[in-house]
C-alpha cells in the first residue's frame, strides 16, 4: 500500500496534476460543481456520496485524461495506473472484496461521463474482474452459480465487442444456438450449465477473432476498458452526436470506475430508472420503470417489458421508501427535476446516476413555472431554464410520437410544426382543392412571390431547391405553416403531376405528411397533436419580459400577420417588406406597366395606379399596429422579380400598354442580370427611377395622415434598403423627406416620423459612421450581409453548404445562426461606428437571425435596441433576448 | 491712402484673414509655392514679379474668399472692398493712372486661378475700367480712337455675357449687322466712327435684356466681375471637368485684377503664346505662335492665323531678345519645361502668365531626362514628372492627332490604343477572315471564353455590355489588344450581321475603328500612328525602379503573355488563371466529361485526360520566367461556365460520355445558379470535388520538376481563390501538399514551393489573422473584394453605375480604382491581421486595380509587397510604385 501511494505521491507530484477523484463511504474528492473535470456523471456522484446517499464506492478519472490521451498518441499517461491501483485498493476496502481475487472478487462497472449527457453515444463495460477462477468464487459467495456465469457470459461479450471489436453478433449467434439446442427461447431459460458451454464458445470466438486468449489479468482487462471509453469519444456516432448538440470535441470524457452492485442476484433485487415529475407534461408526480432480477442494459434492451415504479412499492416497501426519499432529497438539492438511476441489490438501494432530466417544452414550462411558486428557485433561474427554441413545440401542430412514420426523404426545418395534406404541384391547384374543402400540401421545385396565394391556403410547403432562406421558407416561416425545403431527393415531374424521392413516387392527390421541425418527409397521413398554450405560458413570458433590454418586433408585411404578431408580444413591426404586396393579380399588372415603361412619364402614370392599392395595405398595418413603430422597408428586388414570365402574359401586357410584343420582349431581356443579388435594386432603383420609392413615401403619409385623423397614433419609420454609401443614402433620403413633407403641409397635419436604412453591404458596415450624420436609424439586414461576407448566395448555397458543415468549415448554416466570427465583426463595427456618430442611434436587426437565440445573444451584447422576426419566432426572441440579458449581466 | 489702410488693417485684424496679395514692381507678397491660396496663375504672377520679369501690376483674392464666398450665400466678405481698393490705388500709383479716371483711366483684366489649370473652364473680362468718358479719355491718351472704342465694345460684350449672361450671340449679330451694313467682312474693317454705332446698340440691348443701364460706376463692374469669376467655379463645364480630371470642388478659385496692357495698339503690339519645349516631342527649342496688333482671346478664338514665334525675331527684334532671356530664366528658375503667355505694348514685353506646360507622355518622358541630363533636375523629380498612366500612349498605336473622325458611339475605354480593321459578329468568322488576310474588329453583344481565338487574332475588340472588368475587358488587356466595352448604343442584330448605333447602320465587312483609350467607337478606316519606345524610355524606367519599393508582378495566362510582361519589367507573375486554359477546344470536351460525371472515378478519369495539357501549360509558363515567382491560382469560377451552350453541342458530348441527351440536359440544368458570382466556384468546387485542384497540383509539380531537371530555377506558388475561412483554407491546403509531397517524392526532387490563397470575400479579411497560421501569402482580389464589399455584380453594374457616378455617389467606378473609403479598410484590414499572426507574410494584389497608380499608391501605403497588373500596364505600375514611394516618404 504504502510503496503504492508513494508512487503515487511521486507522479502527482511530478506532473502537478491530480487525476483521479475519488468517491465511497459518505466522501468524495469531487462534487457537483466539477462537471466540466469530471463529467456529469462522476460529479453527481460524488455529490451524491457526499450527500451520504448509497454510491457504489468508485472513481473517475477526469476529462483531462482523455485530451492527454488524445494528445499522447492514445496512450494513457504515466503514473495514472499508480493512481488507479491506489483507489481500486480504496474500494477494496469499503466493499471488503478485492479486484482480480479468486475467492472475493471486487467486480467494477467502467462507464463514460462527458460534461453533457451523450446518451448511448460512448461505451460502458459492466462485470468487469471476472476471469475464470474469479468467477468460481462469484459463484460460490452469491450462492448463485447461474447468476456468476451469466455475468461472465455478459462480460466477454461486452469486452470483445466494445473494447476489442469482435463483431456483437457473432456472440447473439452463439448464445442463439445454445437456446435452440435446449429448446428454449429466453436467455433467462438457460441454466450455469449452459452458460459455461457458452462462456467456453465465446473464449474460443475470442481467440480465433483475435489471435490471444481472453485476458485473465484482471488489471490489464480495467486499463483496456478504460482506453476503450476514452477511444468511444471519436467513434462515428459521438461525432456526430456532438456536431448535432454542438458539442466543442476539445471537451473529452471522463471515465467512472465504480464497485458493481447487481439487480439480476434473484426476485429480491431489480433495477430501473425514474424522473422525479413527468417528463412529458411536468406533472409533479414520481415516474419511471424498473424490472426485477435484471441488470440497467436489460431496461434499455427493451426485451422485457418493465414496470411502472408505482408497483415497487408492493414488491419492495423498504427500498421504495428509500428511494422516494432519496429522489425528494435530490430534487431539493438540485432544485430541478432529475433523471435518476437506481439498483437494489438484495433489498439494498443504491444510486448509480442522477442528473437534470430532460424534457419536452410543455414540461420544462410547467416544472419551471412550478419550481418557482414551490419557493425552490427564483424567476431568472426559471426563465434560463426553458430553451428559447423549445417554445416553437408549444406554438405549432407536431407529430404524435406515438405514430409509426415512413420517413421517405429529409430536406431543411424550413419552417417549424408538422402538416398533412394532400399533395398538389401549383399555387393555383392548392387554392381550387382548398376550395373544394381539401387540405393539400403544396410541392414546388421553388417557390416564387406568385405562389402567395396558393401557398396562404396550404397546409404545408415542400420545395425540392432553395435553403433555410429561400422564398418559400421565408414566406412559410412568416404565416406559420410548416415547410421543408431544399428536399434535393425529391424530383419533381410537374407534367406528370408526380415527384419521387428514393424509390418512392407520390402523385397529385395522395397524402404526405411534412415535419418542418426535423425536414422530414413523410410518406401518407399522420396523426397530429394540435399546439395549446397553457397559462403557465403567460405567467412565463411575463417573468422573460422582465428581464430583458432588447425589444422585440415582428416582420410582417400583412395586417393579419402584425395582429398575430401582437398577440405574441410583438412591440412593433422592424420590418415591412413593400415588394409583396405588387404581386396580387389587380397590381402586378400595372407593377409590370411600370417597370417596362420607356419614360419617367409613363412610370409615373403606372404608380398613380399603384399608390391607392399601397395606401390601404399601409392603412392596414399601421390600424393593427395602432400605437407601436412600424419600419417599411422601400421597394428593396431586382425589378425583373415582377415580370411577365409567358410568353402569353407578354401578349396581355404589350396589349394594355399600346406597345409591340417584340419590343417588349426586348425590354424583358434588358433587364436580365447575371448576378442579379448584386445588381439594380434596393435604393439603387431610386437613384434611376427616383418615382418609385416617390410613390411608396406618398402612399406612407397618406396613410398615416389617415389613421391620424382617425385619432390613432402611429410612428411611421422608413427604410432606405441596400445602402452602401453616404451620399448615395443623402441623395435618396433628402427626396423621400421632399415628398413627405409636400403631403403633410399639404394635409396639414403634423405625424412625427423617421427615415433610416438598412446596412446589409460591407461597406455600409465600413463607413457606418457617415451613413450616421443622415440616418436615423440603423436596421441591419443579416441575409444580404451574410450574403455578400461570405459570398454565399442564399439560392445557390444549398450546393456545397452541406459539404461545409459535414467537414465542420462552418458550425452552423450561418443564414441561420448569424456568424459570430466574421459576419457579426461588421454588425458590431456598424454599431459601434454609427453610434460615434451619434450616440443614440436606434440599431435593430431585421434578418432570419432575429429570431434565433444564439444570434440574439450576440445582438444583446452588440448592445443593439431591438430584433425582429416572423411572428412566430417572437416568444423565442422575448425568452433568448431574456436569457441573453441574464447570462451576460 | 493711409485711411485705406487702415481700414484694411482693421478689417484684417478682425477676421484673421490676409485676403488679398498684391503684386507690382519687382515686389509681391505671394510666391510659387502658394498655388493653393493664391491659384496657379496668382502663384505664378507674384513669383515672376518678384524675379524682376516684367508683370504688369495687379492683385490676387485667395481662393478662401471664393469658398466664403459660397458659404456666405454667394456674397462677397465683409471687409474685402476695402482690401481691393487698397490694392487698386497701388496699381495705380505703379501705372500712374486712376481706376473710373475719365482723362487717364486704368483699366484691368480679371481672371480666374485655380490651383491646377482648368483651361477655359471659367471666365475672364477684359478692359474692365471703361465707361462712356473713360473710353474717351483712353481714346485720347492712346492717340487711337479706334483701339479705345474696341475695347470698350469688347468689354460691353464680355461683361455682358460673362457677368450678367446677356446671349453672346446678339451681339454677335450687332457686330455682322454693322458689317454688312458697312459691306465688310473684318472685325478690323470697322473704324471708330463704326464702334461708336456699335455701343449704341450694345447698351440698348443690355438696357432691353436686363431693364438697367450698363454700369458706368467702374468700382460695381469690378465688384461684379469679381463675384462672375467665382460664380463660374460651379458653373456645368467646370464641374464636368472638374469631375473628369478629379478636382475637388472644395479649392475653390482664386480672382486675379491685373493691370491691362494691350497687344492692339498697332503694328508694334503684339499677344502671343509659347511653349519653352516641344510639348508634343519634348525636343528642346522655344516652340509657340503670336498676332501683331491683337488681344490674347483672338489668338485662341481663331479668327487670324498666329506666326511661328521664330518669326517674332525679325519683327520685333528686341521684344524677342527680351523673351528669349525671360524664357531661359523661366525654366531655369521653375526647372520645367513653361507654357507662358506675354504681350507686346509698343514695343515693350509684358509676361502675363507661366505655367508647367502640358505635354505629350512622349514629350514628358524626353523633357524629364533631358533636364537630368542637363543638371536641372534629379531623378527623383524627373520620375514624379511624368503621369504614370500617360506612359500607356507610349505602347499602343494611337488615332493620329489630325484625323478626321466620325465618332458614332462611345463606350467604356477597356483597353488602350487604337485599332482598324473590318466588323466580324463571331470569333470564328475573325480567325477565318484573318487567315484569309484582312484585318477584323470583333464585334460582340459580350464575350466568353470561347470566344479566345478570334479575340487574339482580332486588331481590336467592340462589346455592346459589360464593364470594365468584363471577360471582353479583362482579356483584351492581358493581349493588349483595344477595347470599347459596355458601348451601350450598339444594338447588334447577329442574323442580318449588322450592327446600328445612333442612327448609323454598320454590316459585316465595313471598316471601323476604336479608341480603346476613350472609348470612341468611330466610323471607317483612320490613321493610325505605331507606338514606339525610345531610349529614353529605358533610362527612364531604371531611374522609376530605383526608388520603388513595391515589386510588380503582371497577370498572365500563356508563356506569349509573361514573355511580354518580363520585357516590360515585370518581376514575377501574380495571378496566372489556370481556367482559360480549358476553353482549347481539345480540352473542352474533357472539361465537360469531368463536370457532368456523376461519380468521382468518371471525374478523375476525365481529369487524367486533362493532366497532360495543364502540365504543358505550365512548362511554358515557368519557362518564360525562369527565376522568377510564379503564382498560380487554382480553378476559380463556376462549372457552369463550361459547360456546352447548344443541344449540339451536348448531343456529342452525351454520345462521348455514353449517356443520354435527357440525362445530361439534367445535369446541365442542375448546375445553373441564380448568382453564380456567389456560388459554387473557387476552392468551394475543391471541398466537394477535391479531385480538381489535385489534377492541377500535380500537373503545377510535375512541370516545375522537369523545369528544373533542365536546370532551370522556378519558384511555384500555389494559390488557393474565394477562401472564407481558416478551416476552409486548411483543409484545401492539406490536401495540395500531401499531393504535391506525393509528386516530388516519386521524382526524388526537391522543389521549394509556397501555397498561399487569395484574398476576395470580405469575411477572409476579416478573419485574415485565423487565415494567417496557415496561408503562406496573401494576394488580394480587389475585383471580387470590390463586388462583394459594395454588393455589385461587375456584370451588371453598367446599368446604374453611369448614374452613381454622375451624382457624385462615386468618385470613380471602384472597379478600375479601388474604393479608398471603403474596399480599402478591408485590404488594410486583411494586411494588418495577417501580418500580426505571420509578421513577414508576404501580401500582393492580382485584381484590375494593380495597375491603377491611385491605387498603387493605396497599395503602397498598405504595405503590400507586390502589385500585379496585365502585362501592358506593368511599365505604369512600375512608374506609379516609384511616385508612390516618393510621395509617401
Amino acid at each position: 500500500m504504502s510503496a503504492h501511494t508513494e508512487t503515487l505521491e511521486k507522479s502527482t507530484a511530478a506532473t502537478g496534476i491530480k487525476r483521479t477523484y475519488f468517491f465511497g463511504n459518505k466522501q468524495a474528492e469531487g462534487n457537483a460543481s466539477m462537471k466540466n473535470l469530471l463529467g456529469g456523471k462522476g460529479a453527481n456522484l460524488a455529490e451524491m456520496t457526499q450527500l451520504g446517499i448509497p454510491v457504489p464506492p468508485g472513481f473517475t478519472i477526469t476529462t483531462e485524461v482523455c485530451i492527454e490521451y488524445y494528445q499522447n498518441s492514445k496512450q494513457l499517461p504515466t503514473g495514472l495506473l499508480e493512481d488507479i491501483r491506489r483507489n481500486v485498493a480504496r474500494v477494496e476496502a469499503i466493499v471488503g472484496a478485492k479486484f482480480g481475487n479468486a475467492d472475493n472478487p471486487l467486480l467494477f462497472s467502467v462507464r463514460s461521463g462527458a460534461r453533457v449527457s451523450m446518451p448511448g453515444m460512448m461505451d460502458t463495460i459492466l462485470n468487469l474482474g471476472l476471469n475464470d477462477q474469479a468467477v468460481e468464487g462469484l459463484a460460490k459467495r452469491s450462492q448463485n452459480p447461474r447468476f456468476a456465469y451469466d455475468a461472465y457470459r455478459r462480460f466477454i461479450q461486452m469486452f470483445s465487442d466494445v473494447v476489442k471489436g469482435v463483431d456483437h453478433d457473432k456472440f447473439e449467434h452463439i448464445l442463439d444456438e445454445q437456446k435452440k439446442k435446449k429448446g428454449v427461447s429466453q436467455d433467462t431459460q438457460l441454466d450455469a450449465q449452459d452458460l459455461k458451454e457458452v462462456i467456453r464458445r465465446y473464449k474460443e470466438l475470442y481467440r480465433n477473432a483475435l489471435g490471444v486468449d481472453f485476458p485473465q489479468d484482471t488489471e490489464t482487462q480495467l486499463l483496456d476498458a478504460i482506453c476503450a471509453v476514452f477511444g468511444s469519444w471519436e467513434c462515428d456516432r459521438a461525432i456526430k452526436y456532438r456536431r448535432i448538440h454542438e458539442i466543442p470535441e476539445s471537451w473529452g470524457t471522463a471515465v467512472n470506475v465504480q464497485a458493481m452492485v447487481f439487480g439480476n442476484l434473484g426476485d429480491t433485487s431489480g433495477t430501473g430508472v425514474a424522473f422525479t415529475r413527468n417528463p412529458s407534461t411536468g406533472e409533479k408526480k414520481f415516474y419511471g420503470e424498473y424490472l426485477i432480477n435484471a441488470q440497467g442494459e436489460d431496461v434499455v434492451a427493451g426485451i422485457r417489458t418493465p414496470e411502472p415504479i408505482s408497483d415497487l412499492e408492493k414488491d419492495m416497501p423498504e427500498a421504495y421508501a428509500e428511494l422516494v426519499s432519496v429522489y425528494e432529497r435530490l430534487e431539493r438539492h438540485y432544485k430541478d427535476m432529475q433523471d435518476i438511476e437506481f439498483t437494489i441489490q438484495d433489498k439494498k438501494l443504491y444510486m448509480l446516476q442522477t442528473r437534470n432530466g430532460k424534457r419536452t417544452a410543455e414540461a420544462a414550462l410547467r416544472i419551471a413555472v412550478e419550481l418557482v411558486q414551490e419557493g425552490m428557485i427564483d424567476e431568472k433561474t426559471a426563465v434560463s431554464r426553458v430553451e428559447a427554441n423549445a417554445l416553437d413545440q408549444l406554438l405549432h401542430p407536431r407529430i404524435d410520437p406515438k405514430a409509426k412514420l415512413q420517413v421517405i426523404a429529409k430536406g431543411l426545418a424550413a419552417s417549424p410544426g408538422a402538416a398533412v395534406g394532400r399533395v398538389v404541384f401549383t399555387a393555383d391547384e392548392a387554392e381550387a382543392w382548398v376550395k373544394k374543402g381539401e387540405k393539400v400540401v403544396l410541392v414546388r421545385q421553388e417557390t416564387s412571390p406568385e405562389d402567395i396565394g396558393g401557398m396562404h391556403v396550404s397546409e404545408g410547403i415542400l420545395t425540392a431547391r432553395g435553403g433555410m432562406t429561400s422564398h418559400a421558407a421565408v414566406v412559410a416561416r412568416g404565416m406559420g405553416t410548416p415547410c421543408v425545403a431544399g428536399c434535393g431527393d425529391v424530383v419533381i415531374d410537374y407534367s406528370k403531376k408526380l415527384f419521387s424521392a428514393k424509390g418512392e413516387t407520390i402523385r397529385e392527390g395522395e397524402w404526405i405528411t411534412l415535419n418542418g421541425s426535423t425536414g422530414e418527409l413523410i410518406k401518407g397521413e399522420t396523426q397530429l397533436i394540435e399546439a395549446k398554450l397553457s397559462g403557465n405560458f403567460d405567467i412565463f413570458m411575463q417573468w422573460a419580459d422582465k428581464f430583458r433590454t432588447l425589444k422585440v418586433r415582428t416582420n410582417a408585411d400583412t395586417p393579419e400577420d402584425a395582429q398575430r404578431a401582437r398577440e405574441f408580444g410583438a412591440e412593433g413591426i422592424g420590418l415591412c417588406r413593400t415588394e409583396h404586396m405588387f404581386f396580387d393579380p389587380q397590381r402586378i399588372m400595372h407593377m409590370r406597366e411600370m417597370i417596362l415603361s420607356d419614360s419617367e412619364t409613363a412610370r409615373r402614370k403606372a404608380l398613380d395606379k399603384l399608390l391607392p392599392y399601397q395606401q390601404a395595405d399601409f392603412e392596414g398595418i399601421f390600424k393593427a399596429m395602432t400605437g407601436l413603430p412600424v419600419t417599411i422597408r422601400l421597394l428593396d428586388p431586382p425589378l425583373h422579380e415582377f415580370l411577365p414570365q409567358t410568353q402569353e402574359q407578354i401578349r396581355i401586357l404589350a396589349q394594355e400598354m399600346g406597345v409591340s410584343v417584340h419590343h417588349l420582349n426586348q425590354k424583358v431581356e434588358s433587364l436580365h442580370e447575371l448576378n442579379p443579388m448584386l445588381g439594380h435594386r434596393g435604393c439603387r432603383l431610386a437613384i434611376t427611377f427616383p418615382e418609385i420609392y416617390e410613390m411608396q413615401v406618398r402612399a406612407i403619409i397618406r396613410a398615416a395622415i389617415t389613421i391620424k385623423k382617425q385619432g390613432q397614433d402611429i410612428i411611421p419609420e422608413i427604410m432606405i434598403p441596400l445602402v452602401c454609401s453616404r451620399k448615395e443614402y443623402q441623395i435618396v433620403e433628402a427626396n423621400l423627406r421632399r415628398v413627405a413633407e409636400e403631403e403633410l403641409v399639404s394635409a396639414k397635419v403634423s405625424i412625427q416620423y423617421q427615415v433610416g436604412t438598412m446596412i446589409e453591404i460591407p461597406r455600409a458596415a465600413l463607413v457606418a459612421d457617415k451613413i450616421a450624420e443622415h440616418a436615423e436609424f440603423f436596421s441591419f439586414g443579416t441575409n444580404d450581409l451574410t450574403q455578400m461576407t461570405f459570398g454565399f448566395s442564399r439560392d445557390d448555397v444549398a450546393k456545397f453548404l452541406g459539404d461545409y458543415v459535414e467537414q465542420q468549415i462552418l458550425e452552423k448554416d450561418p443564414f441561420q445562426s448569424i456568424d459570430q466570427r466574421g459576419v457579426a465583426q461588421l454588425v458590431q463595427m456598424g454599431v459601434e461606428r454609427g453610434r460615434s456618430t451619434k450616440p443614440d442611434l436606434k440599431c435593430g436587426v431585421c434578418g432570419e437571425h432575429g429570431g434565433d437565440p444564439a444570434s440574439i445573444d450576440f445582438f444583446h451584447r452588440a448592445g443593439l435596441n431591438y430584433v425582429s422576426c416572423s411572428p412566430f419566432r417572437v416568444p423565442i426572441a422575448r425568452l433568448a433576448s431574456a436569457q441573453a440579458a441574464l447570462r451576460n449581466k
